[in-house]
């Protein structure tokens, strides 16, 4: 027996999401035949207003206005910029409350198997954004084989800026054990060692 | 830092989605962010066209017309009634492509924690179905507790209407073992045995 056509429809737009199978989609669609008529205009609605959100036109991250938030903020400090792959990293980042600076989100990474160099990134702004008056660029992208090379390439591209340039540290991640630590990340923890 | 409205509003929708946690949610709204503007109004229309979904008027299985396709189709035996807790379980029953009468979908089952009694269910229009051709009336909700006591509950109502009433095997599962096998469904393994 087949499914309803519409129903289909709806189960293979859930399919699309990240970490959802078939069976997955079809529990969702059961659910929302069983959910009220208002609640699914809702839903159909919050997808559409989607298109209100943009990307910062100086940092690339997501904002309801041309500019977002945290370049509009007058508090943060310019010129420390924390470069990071994508704007999910911003709010991660954000939520330490520890970092005043501003970001430059690249919206991706160097990666082979994705066919995506350096230049299919969002370099040219960051280039724009540079000036004298910058006091340190960290590179936040993500302890991966991709994000490394993403790390190293702005390294490169960079290294003849005179900037102040540094990258976030690798090492035993709080509540982890040694025993289980891989080999690679005991390494990092020990070269990045601080004094007590 | 907050999230924009129309990105909060949409991870809420996600959320009331089975199995879908907060981080999942964000994490389906990040890749809609990166998906094309078509495929988004795409999912939004999806969702609006599930309404064109009814309840069909004799079993209460989803249907786009008034009488689904089991109930419409002229070479079903209309006289052996599986009675099922929900529409998947049509779909289910449907993929064994061995039975060949119609259903009745209770759309629920009695339970004391979600506050459902037998008359909350599709009962009504069970009892306008029943005529002296009946041949069966398979009770097939599922072998929970709750399943267990809404066939109870089924079997007595239905014991004075002269009906042949059966209800679905309970037994260990093809490939599974017996020594993983938990005590009840072994033993209703063993009660059910039949002629080798």
């Amino acid at each position: 027996m087949e499914y309803p056509k519409v129903f289909e429809d709806l189960v293979e737009c859930f399919k699309k999401m990240p970490g959802i199978g078939n069976k997955s989609a079809q529990r969702m669609v059961y659910q929302l035949l069983e959910m009220k008529k208002e609640d699914i205009i809702i839903f159909s609605n919050a997808l559409l207003n989607l298109e209100r959100i943009n990307f910062c036109a100086i940092c690339g991250h997501i904002s309801e206005a041309d500019i977002c938030t945290i370049c509009s903020n007058e508090h943060r400090n310019k010129n420390v910029i924390c470069i990071v792959e994508n704007f999910q990293d911003v709010f991660a980042m954000e939520k330490i409350k520890e970092f005043n600076g501003v970001y430059h989100v690249l919206h991706g990474c160097v990666s082979l198997i994705d066919g995506k160099s350096i230049d299919d990134l969002n370099i040219k702004s960051l280039f724009d954004r540079l000036n004298p008056n910058i006091e340190e660029i960290i590179i936040a992208t993500n302890p991966t084989r991709e994000g490394e090379t993403t790390a190293l390439y702005l390294a490169k591209i960079l290294e003849n800026k005179n900037l102040n340039i540094s990258r976030i540290a690798n090492g035993l991640p709080i509540g982890s054990s040694i025993d289980y630590a891989d080999e690679l990340t005991l390494l990092r923890s020990l070269e990045g060692r601080m004094k007590f």
